[in-house]
């Protein structure tokens, strides 16, 4: 069923959950994340638009203390103890692969592969693009679940890369820490720029 | 204000206008986008989080018919028209020298410009890695004040970072337009992976 369009826009309440008052978390609330809520996050995620649908990520979350165990030494110091507290940890990766699904993902277009293939350098880079676009659409989905997110880019991803992604063509990009963050473990934001020190309407 | 944490999910309403029913737009309503608006995207798009807040993405908002006839040879012959015909098209682009920023965005730690600094390799890395994460962010907020998009990157990068980013160190990444769509012109959306397909819990 089509909604009405256009939207509205959401509440103030929504846009500060989203993204006025959300703030990336450290420390944790003893509250676990079930897999129901994992399945109900890759579910919103995987709706978000990535080139001709391609779809290249492919996240493990990390949630045993086994795989914690595995990620722990992969991780730079100051990113290790609050990634071990937090109750799941997404290790975002991307399928340098990805242009063999679309026959699936995008089967109105047969020659759709050819857009990507053109060499090595240009299925990289769509891969990262929109594998990171992906990544960002989990971290808001994450927020819009209830969940807090704390992004992290501090690790050893040739090292992530073999110990979660052995098969080979997959590559860790960035990882995700989710939980409920206890707020009372913030300090204030930090700065942003002004509409005029990032954008420009031409 | 430290609203209560946990957070409740956001209502199915909003999940659905943010993700589930959310789709990629190529038609158009007769419905312009304000500045106001603009301005009011890029202040909820800024508040995402990047590595550092390092907020390496620097985006034109091409509204006149000046700048869209500037854009517009540019463009894949398959993105004219509805570039063209958008009210708003975003060029988010990323700044190389994003680091220089960084006694402003994470003003307690003077060592954070040598996190990103070791080559350009790594610059570059961050630099798309971030600035693409905040293009999803914009996606999103777009959505949640109730705009609808439609990303691409089918166009030529080089030309449009020549074009629209003439004092070099900034480089385009990916175009998003922007308005309200016409649902009448939708298809149906394309497939999507089941969470065994790209996810994993371990």
């Amino acid at each position: 069923m089509t909604k009405p369009s256009p939207h509205a826009p959401l509440s103030d309440a929504a846009l500060d959950q989203l993204f006025r008052e959300a703030r990336t978390h450290a420390a944790w609330l003893d509250k676990p994340v079930s897999e129901t809520t994992l399945r109900a996050l890759a579910d919103l995620t995987k709706n978000g638009p990535t080139s001709a649908n391609c779809c290249p990520a492919r996240i493990v979350f990390v949630v045993s203390p086994e795989a914690k165990a595995r990620l722990e030494p992969l991780l730079s110091k100051g990113n290790r103890a609050k990634t071990m507290a937090a109750p799941a940890t997404a290790i975002v990766a991307y399928d340098l692969r990805f242009y063999e699904k679309l026959d699936r993902l995008f089967p109105h277009e047969p020659s759709a592969p050819s857009w990507f293939t053109s060499s090595e350098a240009k299925i990289r880079e769509n891969a990262f693009r929109n594998g990171t676009l992906q990544g960002a659409y989990l971290i808001l989905a994450a927020r819009a679940l209830g969940l807090d997110c704390g992004p992290m880019s501090g690790f050893d991803a040739a090292g992530v890369t073999r110990e979660f992604f052995p098969q080979g063509d997959v590559e860790a990009n960035f990882l995700v820490n989710l939980g409920y963050g206890d707020p009372a473990a913030l300090k204030p934001r930090l700065p942003r720029f002004s509409f005029e020190e990032f954008c420009a309407i031409a």
